[in-house]
């Protein structure tokens, strides 16, 4: 294990067992909240590590699959928890805004810091439109039951057998999508930095997955604890909150490798990162919390959502399909993005 | 004439009589149904074999506008005498439902069958994307009636008009398309497979249209009559039975052919059929029946269709159109475009 | 100063003058618009000619930065006038009219016109793409406001602060820009034709930008006040009247020159000349209308517009995008660009 890991695994360990103790005190709710989005977005990072050590022990392979599976387990803890708190509005923003904070911020500022240090980059792999044109098929997919509801057609009265048909697809997709990436043509399956070696044994990434993962399940109780009072203290709206707070705790430390691959000139690997994490929350997280709500006994998880984040997210979709297309980008498009971006959340903003 | 078209001839001939004769004894309507689609899918690839037929012997001009008049025979058949009968809504539903069936269940199936066999497939030729961005333009003109309908402009109150403008326009196009392609660039017109050698004389590809020409207009009579007990039988909504049975039996067995060629490893030329097939019916098939149905009497097709209606025909002319442009495909593209014709299709299950 | 210059300078003095004494004689409102509108389009061309020649005495990075502030001038005197007129329905109409009027008529005629003479044109270079991918976002933030009205979001209530922080984020944009046109990869901004030498003294050069601004200034309240004479006497629903007359009237003669372009086979600066025109509008005139409208006591410009002009536009720079990101163009997508502006304005048409 590297110096800098443990520095992190280590920190980690300090704001946990820190949310944990503001969590029962019950103190300072702000303060709470606080660390525990800390403790939440360092979880998701060590997780992230972890898993992707483990997959290069278990051969290439599984890599695809453990991340499809356990790179989104600190936004599925917070979900569940939310859900149970009946903090549903809160849950559809969070998946949502995941999804646009990849596609709009994190890719905004991908393409403006590359832009700005490397000028015009130019993707020439296949992988980025490959998953771009997944990405779009997806959003069209999950736009489907809010048009349904939306336009009061007849299918309105049985939305929620339409949402399950519409998860068990998309999970289908899933399944292919990691399949795929398995035995695809390696030409179009995105390829891994260095493969990344593996430097931890067997034993001990399990061993950290094992702990992260039990960690993220307590911080997520705590914070979702501490996420009302913080909406009332700073009087911020349930979609504000998921959509960009939620969203970002649960994203952005994981996000900030995308960008950094992107300052190295290295823009296709930083696109695929970025949009295959949000194909992952499409394919993956919604459905199966879609599905998973149903047995929860808390809200249940719907796919028709607020029309206006349907609408974003399809921009948000076809904007970054167009950019990905384009063959090369530019510093203005990104922080075209970021602007596209910030006018989203403003009109998210009133509660 | 070969071996294996005298055999469908005679297969045709024989459903043919069978669904007349279930027609005029009216012992059975599923049956009568079932029977008199099958006869349909028989006589519409019939058409399409003598259209090539006749064409080849008349030049590589005359074919595309045979093609382009004669293709859709029986669509036009079938749209005519459910308009008779008062189903306007099963006709609005079958129009899309051919164009969405090309656009995402065929071209899914082309992509998904050749991926799985012939690896990642690449699109090099012009004429797909040409095809594509035409189809996109076609479904902007066809959604802007619903829109001025749907968003309660003062268009509204004149929606008549504006349909017929827009079927104008459309057919304006269309004729513009078929002089394209007699005298455009070689480089952009698609390539038909080896010229189609005329091995039917002349007499013989007349008789032989002719012929399914006058079984089509009776058969599409007896299945619009079998339509309605079959819909009351298996509680299926109009919507549903358009969009899926009708639009699938006036193309199924005619779009076999397109899905052949992606099997070959013929994407380019496979991609072009799917796409011009859905182009004909937006830029030809559907202007037609809007001006006819106001002199036949029944009721009158208009532009304003179904919000959900368009809204998936929206999203399957965009993702079929990035699919094109990103030069290669994966049989996971074809899944997924297989996956959001099933979702599409979900949503009108309910009446 | 060539002596084409000297006539267009002649024709329009005298027709600024006819059109001020129709206006101050109150004769005929009729013959009054139509000179003030042909006074408005050789002004247009002047200020075009007088900033590009200013430009290139001050460099070339100002010409760009010139061209962003002054190009648009007669539009935006027309626009404040019609604004203080309490005209705001025909200055939004005109607004997207002046985009749309570019993306698809100008757009359409340079490709259906440069593709009968030349056959099929092939864009190669990067900054097409790059505007139209511009173009693409800018139009998503545009279409912001008006969604979270017509979804009625609770930014409904607030849609003042949404429309303010929208201009912000479009004219930082602008800015940026601006600025990208100036310092950005050469290989990536669009080359303007041959740098356009200095051929009027930097005197003559802001004289005769000076009188044409003086001029476009009287002229547009000549006009904005036939206006509405106008549209009693035609009987024109104010919608129409911006989206199509206004617009024209604004944008017409200059843009003859990107038609011009593609005429000669240099499809690539024909199209950036045409997207960049789009692009100002959206990144520069609108903002500053909107933040310019909240000091001026007529009518405040907003965001949320009519919802078939909003959905017009998205199709618009779609299908537009589409066009350029195929790489080639036929007459034929020309012609379908035209079509689809058509059937646009014809839903417009009635009020």
């Amino acid at each position: 294990m590297e110096k800098k890991e443990k520095i992190i695994i280590g920190l980690c360990i300090i704001a946990t067992i820190a949310a944990g103790i503001l969590h029962y005190v019950e103190a300072n709710p702000i303060l709470a909240f606080f660390v525990s989005a800390a403790a939440l977005a360092l979880l998701a990072m060590i997780v992230g590590d972890a898993t992707e050590q483990l997959g290069s022990r278990l051969g290439p392979g599984m890599t695809g699959i453990l991340q499809s599976s356990l790179g989104n387990l600190p936004e599925l803890f917070v979900s569940i928890f939310a859900l149970r708190a009946g903090l549903a509005n809160v849950v559809q923003a969070a998946l949502i805004g995941s999804i646009l904070g990849n596609l709009l911020l994190v890719f905004g500022f991908a393409l403006f810091l590359g832009g700005l240090k490397n000028g015009t980059q130019r993707f020439k792999s296949e992988p980025p439109k490959m998953i771009a044109t997944l990405m779009i098929l997806a959003v069209a997919a999950l736009m489907i039951p809010t048009l349904a509801h939306e336009l009061h057609t007849p299918a309105e009265a049985h939305i929620n057998n339409l949402d399950i048909f519409c998860a068990i697809v998309l999970l289908v997709l899933l399944a292919a999508n990691i399949y795929f990436s398995i035995k695809g043509d390696a030409a179009v399956v995105p390829q891994e930095k260095e493969a990344g070696e593996a430097e931890w044994s067997m034993g001990l990434a399990i061993g950290v997955l094992a702990g992260a993962g039990i960690g993220a399940a307590l911080v997520s109780d705590w914070f979702v604890a501490a996420l009302e009072p913080m909406m009332k203290t700073f009087g911020l709206s349930e979609a504000f909150t998921g959509l960009v707070i939620v969203a970002i705790a649960g994203n952005s430390i994981e996000n900030l490798v995308g960008i950094q691959f992107a300052w190295r000139n290295q823009a296709d690997y930083a696109v695929s990162i970025m949009l295959n994490s949000s194909l992952q929350i499409a394919l993956g997280l919604i459905p199966v919390l879609v599905i998973l709500s149903l047995f929860l006994g808390g809200s249940v998880l719907t796919l028709v959502l607020p029309p206006l984040l349907v609408a974003s997210l399809a921009l948000a979709a076809i904007v970054s399909a167009f950019i990905v297309y384009d063959g090369e980008s530019i510093w203005l498009e990104g922080l075209a993005l970021i602007g596209l971006y910030f006018i989203i959340a403003a009109s998210f903003w009133w509660g």
